[in-house]
């Protein structure tokens, strides 16, 4: 067994998780439940909204929650825990409830995207595992949107494995980079663990093994005369490189009945160089070789070519995808919204001096609000169980705005969450990683403002409240700040 | 088995590795000997250096490579590999020698901070694995180090496992950032993995949960008196957090004979909040209580808010350390350098329309020149084994102004790299983190310009050639223009 192997995802975990569960533990409070609400508080590059994924894994990581004799023990060598306690880890399973939206959903700010009702140590020990995950797989979902949104239809792939954050970096991102968006990945192990059309051709390094650059092109075709592309700017594209892929596809491929199916440039400037070479292909005769192009690339980059009418077919995305470069941190929280006290959920609420920090407390309900051609117009929270009639005109409040009396009117709604795990076991399949990728398409094309998906000063989406749940909030902030002030 | 522990690390590559080597089996060309080296092109956050970091998982990773009978027939579903190739994989080990230099080693860009001597096909396969990891380790090592620089002594932990780019990220990430001078981690995998110390004590939802802030401090205070850190923003810092924590110091630890140790301050104005805060606990006799704090922190806000005076004893750094926020991507590239022609290693050249992304070619050694005082004043890269005597003054060359007659007088060299794996197995036993972390320190400390340690505009470290391999890199570049101008 490797190193790598000896990974025990339970004990991806900040360590005060354990501080406090030893603390509750003592004071039998263990048990008591709790509502923990994951959201995030604002959309990476300034966009319009966020994609949520990683929940699949974070399913898996709590149906498979346990500690070994040796995680116990290294606990035990920290000096701080009670025995009983330790003994309590050594049977510990993951035993509460995980309320969370379809993977793959359009997500916004201050959402409860999840909500994990369970016993508080439960509850506490799950924190920064379905964080970093949904904090990673987000991010790459996101990021991968923006560039597929783009490229305006053209084929965008996954490149990044070799400037990834680590292993895990590299293939939870290519994941969430399909879903996303991306037609496939480049990386191995993803492909292999998620089923993700895998691509790859040849390094700088082929090109430059062989005697010359007309062999290494050659030996390529040779070897797959019916995926040949090739890589032309290992020495000169335009005097070495395409003249040699020409040759190549007329003097090796042609004989076989073969195409070239495209040419990769990997260096300098790409408009130009793009715009070079369709011509040269052209009047080759190769009017169907695609010009795939990679180095550095991302959503900027990529409008900024096609807004030069640079003749790419499809775009190879490496480490601005992969570390989602421009803002590499997707800040999901992880805060306390309510403890069960005599049979029910007393809201807990955490004030902030400023406005946008201050949580959403309680239990509550998610729903997404559609015009009658389907847009969707609005999210709103609700009290949890909160019954809502959308026959007659609805008046909402805009926690921004509540002053403003506003209605819904002729909208439908749908509760975007659901329960996936019910006392530590999931209730129902996953959908597959390909409906998870269409899902996020069907929304995008059919239910969300394109006025949303822009770059530029997107429209915000609005997240409203019934007036039952906006007096809720109202009133246990006042009550909070009497007793802190 | 979960998800997670399925992995197989030997398929952590890019798919052309595959394509290549299958091109490279067919050919018969799979065991001519090649030689790559790692290196990168530019230090992050335009710093004077980097901190070499991550070859202890490369070791462990092409020790333990293989591919299993399922990702054999993975491949063989792609319907592109021949049979025999398959079969090959299914015993393949890497058989190669791998030349780096120790783990910690400062480094500067275009130095071959590792190089791959092995069959075409194992240093192929290897690409991918290698970079990743050298790309992450280093990245979060060198910015761990300017955030400890930055805090001029003070404690810095790594806080950041939520915002990690996934779980290995956080793990590892943990690992470099010690690496890199952190003095412990709140990721309980990393403190496991790799015996860094960990720490961590409650997040706001402790506080929450009670049912006011006091008893939710006296509670910590009693299950740990000898470690009580109170987090005290979750209301109200300065008019209930450290009241309420002076109110626990008084009533509950000193009538126990204890000490207060800390508090720590998650969010708003750290520099004015702290201030308040050192002089409340001052008047209260609590002199000796440690200031932590955390809230979105880097060597720039670190560096300012020291320079505001601010009170601050320790620091925990999370999203912009786990992430190297400012800028996440580490460049390191796999070139390949030379390969074996009757029995001799030809050098390879990667031209470029940039002169800076030439590559260094052929078989080389890499010294580091260092001073009288024992100051590193430069780095020199020679022909493989070339005798070089500093006895008397030795003439190098410059290679960006290669026009100068310069000399090394009075000055030692060291051979920077070591030999860490031979036909695929590791030769000798490899240093603690610890010992790691120590080297860091004393280069950092004894042998590196304090000039080249600095934020703003840092002094280069040159890299220079000796005469002969000036002269081979040119002679090499001449010709290759030749044949492909």
């Amino acid at each position: 067994m490797t190193q790598f192997d000896k990974r025990n995802i339970t004990m991806m975990m900040d360590f005060y998780e354990m501080t406090m569960a030893n603390g509750y533990f003592q004071d039998h409070d263990k048990d008591v439940q709790v509502a923990f609400d994951v959201f995030y508080r604002a959309n990476p590059d300034k966009g319009g909204f966020a994609i949520f994924a990683g929940l699949e894994q974070i399913i898996e990581y709590v149906e498979n929650m346990e500690f070994s004799k040796e995680d116990v023990e290294y606990f035990r060598q920290q000096g701080i825990f009670s025995e009983e306690f330790l003994q309590y880890l050594e049977n510990f399973h993951f035993s509460g409830d995980i309320y969370a939206l379809p993977e793959g959903t359009i997500m916004y700010p201050n959402e409860p995207c999840i909500t994990v009702v369970a016993p508080l140590i439960d509850a506490q020990l799950v924190e920064t595992a379905i964080l970093a995950q949904i904090n990673h797989q987000s991010l790459i979902a996101t990021k991968a949107r923006r560039i597929v949104k783009a490229a305006n239809g053209r084929a965008v792939s996954d490149f990044g494995a070799r400037r990834a954050h680590n292993m895990d970096a590299a293939t939870y991102g290519a994941r969430a980079a399909y879903i996303g968006g991306v037609v496939g990945t480049a990386t191995v192990s993803a492909g292999q663990m998620f089923n993700i059309p895998i691509s790859g051709t040849m390094a700088h390094s082929w090109v430059m093994f062989y005697k010359d650059e007309y062999t290494a092109f050659k030996k390529y075709a040779e070897t797959y005369p019916d995926a040949t592309v090739l890589l032309v700017d290992t020495y000169d594209v335009i005097h070495s490189g395409i003249p040699n892929a020409i040759r190549v596809a007329h003097e090796v491929l042609e004989p076989m009945g073969k195409r070239l199916v495209g040419i990769r440039i990997d260096s300098g400037d790409l408009a130009y160089l793009s715009k070079r070479v369709r011509k040269m292909l052209d009047k080759a005769g190769l009017e169907d070789c695609k010009i795939v192009v990679s180095n550095s690339l991302d959503e900027f980059t990529v409008t900024s070519l096609l807004n030069q009418d640079a003749c790419i077919d499809s775009f190879g995305i490496g480490e601005r995808l992969i570390t989602a470069k421009s803002e590499p941190v997707f800040g999901a929280v992880y805060k306390l919204a309510a403890v069960g006290e005599n049979g029910e959920f007393a809201p807990r609420i955490k004030v902030s001096e400023n406005i946008e920090k201050i949580t959403n407390p309680g239990l509550k309900d998610l729903y997404r609000v559609y015009d009658a051609d389907g847009h969707a117009v609005a999210d709103m929270l609700a009290v949890c169980g909160e019954p809502i009639d959308l026959s007659q005109p609805f008046r909402y409040v805009d926690p921004v705005k509540p002053w403003k009396n506003r209605v819904f009117e002729g909208c439908t709604i749908k509760n975007l969450r659901k329960l996936y795990v019910r006392q530590g076991k999931r209730t129902e399949e996953l959908p597959t990683l390909d409906e998870i990728r269409n899902y996020v398409k069907q929304q995008l094309e059919n239910e969300i403002w394109e006025e949303e998906q822009r770059f530029e000063n997107p429209h915000r989406h609005y997240l409203d409240m019934t007036p039952a749940y906006y007096e809720l909030k109202m009133e246990l902030l006042s009550k909070t700040r009497e007793e802190h002030a």
